[in-house]
């Protein structure tokens, strides 16, 4: 049994990753912290969980959580780039589920997250936590910065067309739609019930976070920079991702699902449907999948491809469960075997 | 007061349109029709109307209907063309809410809805009832042939962009997205709650018939054949359609903005919010409008158009009885003038 | 034109009321008040006002608001008490959405709200605003206390069978369910989308503050305190309550069809469906309507009243509107005659 | 391994059944079946299960089945019965979870299904499938009938209450909510999401047919004939029951929580909550839990009990693989260990 910690978990991040690592044959959770709730038994405030865990919310805890193998920060941006330097010099690797070491870039980050970056001599050893690019810089990883919700869709979809260079990468477009649960668990009007039931709208059309962090993915696959519009939009719903991605074909239409399918073939966690299939949200939900699908329109050279992921799971928890999984040496898939509630 | 009649009120078309026709003040119902419900109140299967119409379901007779100043079809596909023609020559003025006079090239819309064309010859007087195209069309025309939900709210967007021909044509993209009542109120599995609640997908994305009828229109608009990729998606809610537009602009997106607002500013249904912002499907739920809002992003030169409508009212009933007072000589914003429920 | 005033718009109630009021052909809106928004547009922070609304929240001054010819507070419980003496003072008339003139006794007020009642002297002038009871009394009166809107739905149920002596009083149970709305527009983690989207949970089951409302109300018309169960419960939705009553018949089930359909026969706002119907909410959503139905079962003498409204018309705003039109020798629907949409 | 077979898995408590059986560590499903849907992948008509089964649905045929150790009917009502003697006869062993089974007297089966019964000389032998009142009964049977939704949820909130005589049981009330889900898979106008999304109403509220199966359990448990309120109603949402009953007690409040406590102490599937919390029906969505809360209101001398379950699980495939455990001896929790996604 692997000895884990997670510093924060009173979000919806935070209950998906507990609930995961409690069914995860060779995980311990050893210890979850929040400074709001310390001293809550951690099945109080999410009682799904009762009957499960018996834990409380304890205040963090360097020393504590330095005796873990590895930590997870399911924390606001911001936060872990202050602890991280620490831990890992006392040998815990850690996963982090929010920003803080997505962009190799310290200005770039800056620029997007309004803060000034705590560790930028860390950024350059931080490992993308996206398994289907980075599998084995993630083994030998001491830290992985477990990538975006949206860019995990995003990119699974472009990735293939980019590796083989079957499209124009100066406009693409990504109209993306996700749950509300992405939005998080603290208390704002905007995202109450009563404001996005029965609604739909665009949200951050001007320029998203996960804007650059696509872009800098995206370009390292191409190998040079991208030009890219990414639209995210708010579901009247509560999990899932789907991006409907456009871009300019070079060649031929009929080769693609070949390709997707040669290229996904041995990945566990994405999953090539049949040509002209629509995948729905729903068939991947609490799940570590991505769907995807390919279309093209009558008299047109776009490629549409289309990408669903749970974002809590494939989009946040299960991500960070399959990069521990690697960066411990257990079988990536351990722990993530479930398939989706349906309906 | 006029008279009108509705051929086929037992979908959800028909009730919204029944529920507007009630509160216009210058309208009396005379006859409701289904062959179906024929004995059947309409407040009885439509409770919302208990207390508000007395009239019951009877079989559909043309005599009766050719009575009425203005017969409304409310009809799957394929139905009106078979009784428009005697109608016209009996003098009742015809708008039909389906898609039988949307597409002037009988043989693209034999391809795209699988049938022959009953009337071919009247497919020339038909006036696509776009009110901010067509208006003055619309009020001499006999029949008019009501907009889809999709190409309303997408042609809304892109017009003033193809007008001034502000951007590339030959690579558009409307990405859509609408709620379960477009699917109308047939008994399906594919639209049970179970089966679209939390859940998101494509569908239609290698072809939907809205994709001639938008790029006949936007091609009319810019003089031009255009080219076009239209993938509508399934919301899980009621109503209201949100379609997200991209183009590569020629110029500069400094004088969008303006142009939007000048393009529009006598349109009594057209909204154009300010720069920047979001509209929210919900503020128009209920109404006739359409509100759009302009966005682009760093270092880019693609024009994002945000559009919204109510696909039951702006996108079908609301947009029928519009033409219905343009036709009859009504003042155009008669019995439209609602606001939104919200929450 | 009659002129009124706004404490407190920026909760549901507040928006609501105001949609209300800007339809209403008699009344004109002269100051919308509140302390956290003065300056913002109203229809900046309510979209679906645009176009129809051009005031902005402004402070409360009382000098302001006695201008007016009636004034509504959609305020928290324990602000309208401290504001009213002085503009009933001043000859404003007021009607109070929230709860602090409802209880006629202060020290029942001060258990159940847990605060001191700011003017006591007052409570005996107050008139319970449900007019189906108290129609009289509200025309002449200055202060009228808006129902709750559980009691709304609840009373309205059980009135004819109090009223007519066919039930056992003293153990009469009421299960209520209301949509989301009905907690308001504060941001809280309760209400967030992502925690009661696809579930549903009774609340307040060891006593909530209608119950005293409720029992206070149905005392009044039985002539003796009555013995009341009262639990509420979540919906997963907006706006709506369906309360389900129960009650052990004295006499036969067979006769109440007639004696509800006669009781209500004249009432405006209250729809007694054909005997063993099923409101649905929806029915009756933006409307200012009580839909009401009887059941029961075989070998049985309980009688079951099904009673629907929406909670933010008939449950609140509507219900306001209808207290004002008394109030003002208006004409009792003038402005609420709305159909529900539907779907 | 144990080899089981399913008769009708096309519905959403078949596509369930599928999905616990499949994670299930000892169960090996040999065959599907489905009249209409032969030849079909159930990975293509469910497609959360891609990449889990491999088989597809095949004609129905009595030889294949009785191949099974036990074969699950999750059919609609009557087929079961047609098909059950034949495969008792061949020594297979049978859960049957819809309501062939479930009346003990074929008099009232024949009233309240309006059909003949096929077998009612196996009623005597076949065992309610309540593990918590029948668990030894179900170790031995042959022929289980899987309860209802309703009447798991309804059962076992009043069953510790009716065991130890401290309620009236001539007027017991329960007043109980379901998903949609629970209506089943069939195309029908009634469950499209546009008739039930944002919406609530109450319906069989005259007589549905779980009251007979709810009195009988009943009556059992209290000794002597019960009398019963039932009524279900219908909630915006896919899974859950909330079922809230209504009481009257003989003796003293204070002691329920540790009778009840106490009663279901070895239950691995039922949860007494604390005093006075309020379970909601998400937390134990997915799972085989039934959570239960106890409340009492001021001044009166009603119990309420607030019972939560999933339909689909506790209330019907969850239960018939817990019945399948103690039938075939496994372990009783063997496959039924998830805990609910929240949010």
């Amino acid at each position: 049994m692997v000895k884990v910690g997670i510093v924060g978990g009173t979000g919806y991040t935070g209950v998906e990753l507990i609930r995961l690592l409690i069914a995860h044959p060779q995980v311990e959770i050893s210890v979850i912290t929040s400074r709001g709730e310390a001293g809550t038994k951690v099945a109080d405030m999410f009682p799904n969980l009762r009957g499960h865990l018996d834990l409380a919310f304890t205040e963090p805890d360097t020393d504590v959580l330095a005796e873990c193998d590895l930590v997870f920060f399911a924390t606001p941006n911001g936060v872990a780039m202050k602890v991280v330097p620490e831990l890992l010099s006392r040998g815990t690797k850690v996963v982090d589920l929010a920003a803080d070491f997505r962009l190799s870039d310290a200005a770039v980050w800056q620029h997007w997250y309004g803060q000034e970056h705590a560790c930028p001599e860390i950024l350059a050893e931080a490992v993308y936590g996206l398994p289907e690019i980075n599998r084995d810089k993630i083994r030998s990883a001491r830290l992985v910065a477990n990538p975006g919700c949206y860019p995990t869709a995003v990119q699974l979809g472009f990735i293939p067309l980019l590796k083989n260079d079957l499209v124009d990468t100066s406009r693409l477009i990504a109209d993306a739609k996700s749950g509300v649960s992405g939005a998080g668990r603290q208390a704002k009007v905007g995202t109450l019930s009563c404001e996005v039931s029965e609604s739909f709208k665009a949200y951050g059309a001007s320029g998203h976070r996960h804007l650059p962090e696509i872009k800098q993915g995206l370009g390292l696959v191409a190998g040079n920079e991208v030009g890219l519009t990414f639209v995210p939009h708010l579901l009247p719903m509560i999990r899932g991702i789907e991006a409907t991605l456009y871009a300019e074909l070079k060649g031929d239409f009929a080769e693609l699902q070949n390709i997707f399918e040669e290229h996904y073939r041995s990945e566990p966690f994405v999953d090539v449907m049949p040509l002209r299939e629509h995948p729905e949200t729903r068939t991947v939900r609490g799940t570590n999948l991505c769907r995807i699908a390919l279309h093209q329109q009558p008299d047109s050279n776009t490629v549409i491809v289309l990408s669903v992921i749970d974002n809590l799971v494939k989009g946040a928890a299960g991500q960070a469960v399959q990069n521990m999984n690697l960066m411990l040496g257990l079988e990536e898939t351990a722990g993530l075997k479930q398939m989706a509630l349906l309906p």
